[in-house]
């Protein structure tokens, strides 16, 4: 089923989805919007937040996450794992320690917390040792090595039963990373490609440091006393509306959304911008083989440069317009698509300016700009999260680790930028809401 | 070059060698025997060992080292290898103190041997995220994030130098993995496989014990008061000498070694444990295109299943012997050929057992026994240090991370069993030095 085949119905279940998602997160409490992750942080701290890890939580996250998520927006679904990962886990110690006296020690407490953040991650991608990776460094300025241990072990389990339950459903024939991606792992690039992979890295640095900048921009707006705050405080219902009227309308498939790929999905998304075209060079009809949705990318009249500029732009604001709704929203995986874009766009320069492709040894290798989107992807929710873990994440989510030393590369550029501009998003939420 | 060819030249060049580096270490100071990591551990946890971090150390390890490879004896570089970036981390402080007082600060100390750490592993192999994993389990207990931030930064960069140079040596066209693999990747495995990677994590968390278990007892009866023990100790190149000898002798290619694929040297011994071919169904000459120096594991009048448990079970009393010696020697290396042999011994067995391959979805897919090998050594390796890092390390040296859950649950699984069995190999040493 092809999303937006009906712009009205789209619109109306976007608004009611969103409206369903944010009444169920305010009837049940305040603190349940945005992501999760910059709670669970300062409650890690040390930090008592009343009735954040309930059942009660549990209940509305769920239900206001699944319809944040089928709403449509540029809203990610790792946070809230995040959080809800962290109730589960709260929940279980409480009721373990029913049965025996070490969950009632406030460190063990901590320990768990800290272990459920770690699934969380990880099976929201299935990517069990990124997720300890980044929820280790996104939550902790020390920590144990035993809670790596557990974190890996409970991890890995639930990322296990994650893609084995898909193979039951019959969406993989077997367990295999979520974005596969098939790039020639023979000569994966060359050399004389490092330079742009470093540029994508320090220009994602300045990216990132700029999202974190307009989210906050955005939320200190909303919170300044003027004569539309204050009719958008007492109608609480009408920000997200709006917000969701404007982005559907936007990225509506057969107006304006065709100019910015808006019939794809974004798991569809990812998947096209991480393929093994090169979009620059298809021209004419039949599309080649095995193209599938990443025809959403090509015009008959207009360059892909243009659509992946007028995407990446599109989807910058809204991005981080939507994360500051009151629903249950990650920021990743928008942040992701948005490295992706970028990458892929620098992948298709590169592409055309070396037509040909790259000579080593007398072997003509062409570009690959799947490539530089992954490294792309990594790059810039390293540098919106201010993490290394990304590159790891971005390794078991392809299923391919060829790239590895580039895209480590482009992190770490990505990190120094954006470590020395703007605080992590995270810290920024931090920060907005004391 | 083929190694062994001649074994008189063999045998004496090992025992010149062995001397030598055992010279040379007796030389300059005593506790540059063995691996360096159980000493790194006891100096990060305040311990002062003097002299162990002098360039005089460095110098006598690097000499000390390359003899100790050169031998051909069953030991490796990564502990060792450790050891020289702590000094070097810890003379590059030393030096920059005299223009910044940030590196008199005694914290400071213990950031950078971390640091050193990470770097060492990380460069050994070209496994800068591994690395860095493997060098915080192995030495930390507590562990501060900036400097998994630090150590990533570093490993990164020593492993991207490490991999450039061999582009410019023209020993690889690009930036690959050093034991790249090439399984299929769009069926790694199928779920009924499973049971098969568990059983080879549980047997080589046993395995991994009793390979602890057997190195202390080693080193245990060495010190034991008996007449040949005084006899040794009265004439100490006397033991390397004999080890030397035996070893060198049993695994002379012409000889018993044509058993054991004794003419393989260790790259080339994991390499072809981790082919893409079904060594059971190799029969007949001539052999398949691309069998390249696997064809030292089939003998015309030997089970390939005879060669690979006389390699394991020879290799195995071997290793723990040789790492006892007094030379700069790593059991990294030797115990994950080990893992390696073990899991194809498990992965020829599963396609004996299966000759056709497993249906799937009226798909035939043949067993990968390549990939069993990979699964084993991971576990095994993790097994006697008591690491999860080593199927990150496994990742990145193969350059293929389709096996990433089976792995991670046959890991953890020998992380289990040898954890309650036996102290890790670096923590026996530890007190067995005591």
């Amino acid at each position: 089923t092809r999303l937006g085949e009906d712009w009205i119905f789209l619109v109306l279940l976007g608004i009611t989805m969103a409206l369903v998602s944010w009444t169920m997160d305010y009837a049940s409490a305040k603190s349940l919007q945005g992501s999760g992750i910059p709670e669970l942080k300062t409650i890690l701290r040390g930090v008592v937040l009343k009735e954040y890890l309930t059942l009660k939580a549990f209940i509305a996250k769920v239900i206001g996450l699944t319809a944040a998520l089928g709403s449509g927006m540029p809203v990610g679904k790792e946070g809230p794992f995040v959080h809800i990962a962290s109730i589960c886990a709260a929940v279980l110690s409480r009721f373990m320690s029913f049965f025996s006296g070490v969950y009632q020690n406030p460190y063990c407490y901590t320990d768990i917390l800290t272990v459920g953040c770690a699934v969380g991650v990880g099976c929201c991608f299935g990517t069990p040792l990124g997720g300890v990776l980044f929820s280790i460094e996104v939550t902790s300025t020390y920590f144990a090595v035993r809670n790596y241990w557990r974190g890996y072990f409970a991890a890995t389990f639930s990322a296990f039963i994650f893609r084995v339950l898909s193979v039951f459903n019959k969406d993989a024939v077997t367990i295999t990373a979520l974005f596969r991606t098939n790039f020639r792992m023979d000569f994966p690039f060359d050399l004389q490609e490092l330079p742009a992979f470093a540029i994508i890295g320090i220009f994602c640095g300045f990216l990132g440091a700029f999202f974190v900048y307009l989210n906050r921009q955005v939320v200190l707006f909303m919170r300044r006393p003027n004569a539309m705050t204050r009719f958008l405080t007492k109608h609480r219902l009408l920000f997200p509306a709006v917000v969701t009227l404007i982005i559907a309308t936007l990225t509506f498939p057969p107006g304006f959304g065709q100019f910015m790929a808006g019939e794809l999905m974004p798991r569809e998304c990812i998947n096209s911008l991480f393929d093994n075209f090169t979009w620059t060079k298809i021209s004419g009809s039949p599309p080649p083989v095995g193209l599938g949705r990443s025809a959403a990318w090509l015009h008959p009249n207009v360059s892909v440069f243009v659509i992946l500029v007028l995407f990446f732009l599109m989807k910058f604001w809204m991005s981080a317009v939507a994360t500051t709704m009151p629903i249950p929203s990650g920021a990743f995986m928008p942040v992701f698509i948005l490295g992706a874009a970028f990458g892929r766009l620098v992948g298709e320069i590169m592409a055309t300016l070396f037509p040909h492709g790259i000579v080593f040894d007398g072997i003509l290798y062409r570009i690959i700009p799947g490539g530089y989107a992954v490294i792309g992807a990594a790059a810039l929710t390293g540098a919106v999260t201010h993490t290394v873990s990304t590159a790891v994440i971005c390794f078991e989510l392809t299923g391919q680790i060829s790239h590895i030393l580039p895209m480590m590369v482009a992190v770490i550029l990505a990190n120094m930028v954006a470590q020395g501009l703007q605080p992590s998003l995270y810290d920024s939420i931090i920060q907005v809401k004391k």
